[in-house]
């Protein structure tokens, strides 16, 4: 099954919430300090009581890098126990020359074995070329992302009267010739997403921010309805994760995301 | 010492070649292959046999990230061997939202004890905080790039007439107020290198892109002088590792860049 078949037939299954493993020891129940391997049987645990529920899991790299070798056995054997019918998204945003970046799709595609990843599209297309490449893979590239920040240059106008990110758009349905391109748009920009969204054409959506960060899963749900599109991602990472401290953490996690899909599915019938 | 201590101690003794350890078991000697960890053999001798001419190290992580954690051991224990008086850059183009740019300085700063860090910055200041808040480390945030791709947007025009490069340039030097910020500018850019060259300030360069890209050395150095500007490495990663496939390596790739340092000297004196 490719990446975007399995994307698809959550989708089509109603299935819209992506569960974002953002892990932080810091953050996890404190009763499972004691435990061997903390940030592996926490995984676990979520993993196991949301299967059923996720449309898909995103693996934030950076939470595992930070602990080096044994960090990068944990990111291994978290993605072990996500069943096979389900979307993996290595959340990395890489980006570098051409030879650079075949080693870093090597590793996120061909070691790991991730579905997908994320991209950063500021070096351009041969910057992206090594991942493209990857026929059955998924290439979710960043677009218009969901931090403050977006405005220092994501939101510069160009002088042709496009914003930097609205030609990032372009170039990605662009290159998208091997229909293994996806788009990441911050859910916090809910009136450009609702401006642009028509232009994502068929390009898979993954969209971080809801909750956390202050986009509204409401508000995003209405702009893919307006424009009779189904193929996205809400990634919900803190709000499913840490929703309990306590010994019934997974149940609760499991509980909102069962929650957040009823959620979305009532946008879905009251626009119906 | 700090990041920008080491560099410019290196600068001032006439050093400004950085060796890149892009090091590819594709490329190493065979006879390499039948070591214990080639990789690790290889870089031990590589910077052996440079340490006393090179102006500083890059290691581009995607390399060891492919092997996965044992990827990541030899990453730690190359970084082991470099001598604690020169540069050590983790070029590894990171940049994400806060709390994830976090992760990954702890990764290249706490866990890998890297003295700089290659940053992307298309996701604005917010998502480089994190690194520009370690006030002894040194950043060298992505401008104009060395590759193909660097046409696709960071050379888009903005409408207020400056090119995408150029406004980061800007944000760069007001981002600096730790003075821990320098800049990368692809070597292959040399008539943008000159023309901008002036507005970087202050801020040290790292020059990728001479050698086995197509920018040329002298090139660079004329732009530098023209300046007045002394702060600045020039990468060479294929062009000093790979210059010899046999057992001389390491050797020949000293004496290349003992002959690059005096190709970097002859423009020098001849500017003055």
């Amino acid at each position: 099954m490719t990446a975007v078949e399995k994307l698809l037939n959550k989708n089509l299954e109603g299935k819209f919430i992506c569960v974002g493993l953002d892990t932080d020891i810091s953050k996890i129940p404190i009763y499972l300090s004691s435990a061997s391997n903390p940030i592996l049987e926490f995984n676990q645990a979520i993993i196991n009581s949301t299967k059923n529920a996720a449309a898909a899991y995103k693996i934030n790299f950076a939470f595992y890098e930070k602990d080096g070798e044994k960090g990068l056995k944990n990111l291994s054997e978290t993605i072990e126990i996500i069943p096979s019918n389900t979307l993996i998204i290595a959340d990395a945003k890489r980006g570098d020359i051409g030879n650079t970046s075949s080693m870093y799709a090597k590793s996120v595609f061909d070691y790991f074995k991730c579905d997908a990843v994320t991209l950063n599209p500021f070096m351009g297309k041969d910057s992206l070329e090594p991942f493209l490449d990857y026929k059955e893979k998924l290439n979710f590239i960043l677009t218009l992302t969901s931090n403050k920040g977006a405005t220092d240059f994501e939101k510069l106008k160009l002088d042709d009267g496009r914003f930097l990110y609205q030609a990032i758009i372009e170039k990605i349905v662009e290159w998208n010739s091997n229909n293994n391109c996806g788009l990441v748009f911050g859910a916090t920009n809910s009136s450009e997403l609702k401006e642009n969204v028509q232009s994502f054409g068929s390009l898979p959506v993954l969209l971080p921010g809801v909750g956390a960060q202050g986009g509204k899963l409401e508000d995003v749900i209405v702009a893919f309805e307006s424009a009779n599109k189904s193929n996205f991602l809400i990634n919900i990472s803190r709000g499913i994760l840490y929703k309990s401290s306590d010994k019934d953490f997974a149940e609760k996690a499991s509980e909102e995301l069962v929650n957040l899909n009823k959620r979305v599915d009532s946008v879905l019938n009251e626009t119906y």
